[in-house]
């Protein structure tokens, strides 16, 4: 697999990324929950048929285009967990007349609009605000909630399927127990809900998904990031390093002794800019790790991706690394954000060298 | 053209992006520069072919993919502004042997390397690091300098074709005063090794290329954002808003009174993570600008893009812009650096409704 390597390169360990699905779809079945994955991490077909040697109820996407690709290719029950964006309407009636097609609504008005334009039958979830502040309403806004609940209820086209939230301030924890405090809350704001109005629950963050050992009355997870999870997540608190199922690899172009660092080719356009802190605060771009014949093993201390433009990228060494590493040499490098890094890449090389397709693969 | 739009779309201003070609072309002509124009920023075609009006020496790309690309569709003189990468050796044999393909060398020991195993001929620039840190080697350092001149002029198929230096420190100019500062020690330096040496001095940042009056000795210059310009470039002081030739349209999902934002679909696989801080120090994504049927105007005072994860953004408007915007509406977003968006986005509508082709063109 290394021998076909020479520019810029995320490789995946199958193994790995088929333990972490079958680690999350085995728990969701003993917490009997339903599990409808998030897809939007992989974006990739070959990837999400692994998922089918498990029970699942349907998957879980983060916008039209890719609900569509996916139905194009035989999946039929889909969550686009995004507040329907009603410019779509037209494409959302095509799509829901194909499949069980479901959307987040955060305001009866849109609720109207798409009941008064749709033909087909269309599933939504209330969208619940966990305090983080990007979308959906607030639990406590009680009044808004039950006006959504009758909107829909009142509309000839569209079913309620419960409510759905997303714990993204799960990713400011840094350990298991914060993880657990920032979930605790919200699955008793969710089970509240479910008891009150008698509606299904949903939650989804990969942070919370993998800590908890209880679910109280939640009904289904969609979590995403899992099926690779990455760097950040070992400092939420969410995996262990040996669990990163994509790692980047990258050619040495140039050393630098003054500095003890490398230049590689590997930049924005194949990391993201997403960044993790040093601990003396300074913003790095990926962790380096050692690598043999079967793939990664564990993080090198002292040395990480310090900064990146579109296609260069420094690297912060120690010694011991930067004296036996070579101009011509391979780096590997644990992505802080696995979810924007297959973005960018498009496709994925398996370690026993395959290529794997991505929904927006690269035409190079 | 807005008709056509309902999901996150890189428009691009047809006529703006000709006269910055225009603008750049006419002055390095009347500087009688060469001019080698960097294509890393708009990776297209069709805009490849709008700098076929004026003089152009050969064009500049960051990888060689997109040198192959460019090849592959005509173009016949083809700088690789990056530090040769050993790995690729083979197929720099191959393209070397089709066109003139000239790359970046910063250690004898690659020079080495690379004449022994080339067939065909393969002009080289030693790059120069501009106290910028991220690649090349120190002006001050001669030995190492005339060490890379002696190995270039010894090999049998290397042609020095002289000193390559990116500017990257003008980012940090927030105006042309500063961008001066930090271009004018460039140049003497450049301009010394010439008449030291007697081999032409190539640079190519947009903010010096954009804001210099006088280039000293400089033979060849190959800036490349300037085709669109960004949010930043204003900052910094290469450009007014009104040059700024891509803008990118979301759609509006929801509305939180409360805080005064908007929930847009438009998130880090569009915008990217750069950032630009506000004056109290926050990070923020990108700037709203008015529109009307004719394109972009001018930017409206208290209005950005705040937060953006996988696909959300959140826009912090001002009462009266989020007063008049509705769910369903269109925002127009100026990206903070459009060389990112445009890798991400992989396609542009013209406001006439065209769409133009970029090199890894998304397949959806």
């Amino acid at each position: 697999m290394i021998n076909k390597i020479s520019s810029p390169t995320l490789v995946l360990d199958k193994e790995k990324c088929m333990t972490n699905i079958k680690s999350m779809a085995k728990k969701a079945e003993g917490h009997h929950l339903k599990f409808r994955p998030h897809f939007k991490t992989h974006q990739s077909l070959e990837i999400a048929d692994w998922f089918k040697n498990f029970p699942f109820d349907g998957i879980t996407v983060s916008s039209l285009k890719m609900a569509e690709f996916f139905a194009n290719n035989g999946w039929d029950s889909i969550t686009i967990a995004f507040p329907v964006n009603i410019l779509e309407t037209d494409k959302i009636n095509i799509l829901a007349a194909k499949i069980d097609l479901r959307v987040l609504v955060v305001s009866s008005d849109t609720i109207k609009y798409l009941d008064a334009k749709l033909d087909a039958e269309l599933g939504v979830y209330i969208e619940i605000d966990p305090d983080y502040g990007r979308s959906g309403i607030s639990y406590s806004d009680k009044s808004k909630l039950e006006d959504l609940i009758y909107t829909i209820e009142e509309s000839k086209n569209l079913t309620l399927f419960g409510f759905y939230a997303h714990a993204g301030h799960s990713y400011k924890s840094r350990s298991k127990n914060e993880i657990l405090e920032c979930s605790t809350q919200l699955i008793e704001d969710l089970s509240n809900l479910k008891n009150k109005y008698n509606f299904p629950v949903c939650f989804g963050d990969t942070p919370s998904c993998s800590s908890l050992n209880y679910f109280g009355e939640i009904d289904e997870i969609s979590p995403g990031n899992f099926v690779f999870y990455d760097w950040i997540q070992t400092k939420i608190g969410s995996c262990n390093y040996d669990q990163i199922a994509v790692a980047m690899y990258c050619p040495v172009v140039a050393k630098y002794p003054s500095r003890n660092e490398l230049l590689i080719h590997g930049g924005a356009i194949h990391f993201s800019k997403d960044y993790d802190l040093t601990p003396d605060g300074k913003p790095y771009f990926g962790q380096i790790v050692q690598y043999n014949e079967n793939g990664w093993e564990k993080p090198i201390d002292g040395c990480y991706l310090k900064s990146i433009s579109q296609e260069h990228g420094i690297i912060s060494c120690n010694t011991e690394f930067y004296n036996r590493t070579s101009v011509g040499d391979l780096v590997t490098i644990l992505p802080i954000h696995s979810c924007l890094a297959a973005d960018l890449m498009g496709e994925y090389l398996t370690k026993d060298g395959t290529i794997i397709h991505h929904l927006s693969e690269k035409r190079l």
